[in-house]
């Protein structure tokens, strides 16, 4: 793989910018990888961890001389971010990002942008439960999507130089306009979470489970919800407020089939809960055919013999 | 480890049964496993397999001799294998099973059993999302827990037999009763697959997004829900019939958080999202305190460099 851009600075140095610069590093993408984060905390680890070859203590110092500058930072504050970099950019540079929702980040960013930059949203679609400077690995894109999100006159170089640095990072690409993007988050992603953090809060409230009951039970089920609800707060915080309607959307649609399958339930309708479980099943086996996880009996995470 | 029953006898040859026949092996616990499935097509698969030391046409038949005889049917069955066997049941022979919900089980199950044979009824909180007589592996109950559920009059030492056998084959045992259990169940293991599956159903019914979006995509957070929402439909239909009440309680519970949580997103209360998912993440940490999940980013998905 060769060099695709020059110079890349990374704004916010969290769980997807640091897997960035490791997936950068691996495959040798950038010819010089510069960091900003807002806590002097996290530069600090930054700096210890050598993650990117410079960490600057302010954004517009990241970006000078910049081919390609990514906003990495909770959703909520892309506008201001974009703000404070918006007169250091390089003429003819790529200002992208990483954040879960695209319509409201474009709304944010877009305006704050001088003529001569161009701007190509993206949003790639891996994560884990942790977050900061140290959680990233150079392997958390490999196989997994990465969408890019062109806005009305975006350039096609600059969008086609964008995907080629995803994919030399293991990811897939895929194009798509901002709000078909925010639907089909909020459906694999955006509801899932806040049903998940559900789940998780109604137990920790349950006063006649106690917490190590729920801890020490919890491989019959529970355990999955609990990984993708402790994932960062702030992040999530956002990504709920800034793509309200279609997760609420979502979200109504999934109080309706809730109710359904309660009433079956409670008049004992097994043969509706049965046809239900079994249409379900299918999509699992779509996602293991897509290899978008494995088919492990236990998902890997034992050593078997 | 030594033996702990001269014969064992399986009826139903699922991924428990078949996971405790090979754990058993791995141990030495059992003389002898004699084994029993209604359907031929199971049977089989399990002679092919040598699932089993013996596998038996007739319920009735496997149990004939067994110390140790394990119902490992559909809850909503259990009554009706009973009957089929409690005349064959050795006196002095302990009977057990392995269901997720255990009033029911208990009441569908104890007014069948003959005088002197002791009914211990116990719950391995473990799975996958695979069924059938090839999906078990010795390892499945490994570090997790088996909740041993006496009745009023068990036997002592019928029951710290039965608990001897499952810390053999891995497990971690704890007792207590029928209606807590049903009660930890629901909160850890039965609500959240109802809310999996019908997460699933929702995604699955959604015309403006495509399956083929949703299994690409599901990396995202969804295909947590999917793992589990592809579970066996009978096993799950019969759960959710039989243990109606603490099921609805728990979902009841849920729709009430939802509901606040939709709202805090409708009216933009940030504040108040950051605070809920700040004290879920505590949950998780006790998970991984507790061992009964993995801490590796990746889930232990993929092989670091």
């Amino acid at each position: 793989m060769s060099v695709i851009y020059d110079r890349v600075a990374l704004i916010g140095l969290g769980l997807i910018a640091s897997s960035m610069f490791w997936a950068m590093k691996r495959a040798g993408l950038a010819g010089e990888v510069i960091g900003y984060a807002r806590s002097a905390e996290t530069r600090a680890a930054a700096r210890e961890i050598r993650l990117c070859d410079r960490v600057c203590d302010s954004a517009a110092e990241a970006v000078e001389g910049a081919d390609l500058v990514v906003l990495c930072v909770p959703v909520g504050v892309m506008g201001a971010v974009t703000q404070e970099i918006a007169t250091a950019l390089k003429p003819g540079a790529t200002v992208s990002d990483v954040g879960s929702v695209k319509g409201a980040v474009i709304e944010a960013v877009a305006p704050h942008l001088p003529a001569g930059v161009h701007f190509v949203p993206a949003h790639p679609m891996a994560g884990t439960e942790h977050s900061g400077p140290r959680s990233g690995f150079a392997e958390l894109f490999d196989g997994k999507y990465c969408l890019i999100v062109p806005i009305p006159g975006s350039d096609r170089d600059a969008v086609d130089r964008l995907e080629r640095l995803w994919q030399g990072m293991g990811a897939k690409t895929d194009e798509m306009d901002a709000d078909h993007h925010d639907l089909v988050c909020a459906v694999t992603s955006h509801a899932p979470h806040l049903i998940a953090y559900t789940m998780v809060g109604v137990a920790d409230d349950l006063r006649r489970v106690t917490d190590s009951e729920i801890i020490k039970y919890s491989a019959a089920g529970f355990r999955d919800f609990t990984r993708i609800a402790a994932s960062d707060p702030t992040m999530w915080r956002d990504v709920f407020l800034s793509n309200k309607e279609a997760t609420l959307e979502i979200l109504g649609r999934f109080t309706e089939e809730l109710f359904a399958l309660q009433r079956a339930i409670r008049t004992g309708d097994g043969e509706l809960l049965f046809d239900y479980f079994t249409r379900t099943r299918d999509i699992r086996r779509g996602i293991i055919e897509a290899r978008q996880d494995t088919d492990a009996p236990d998902f890997g995470r034992v050593k078997r013999g």
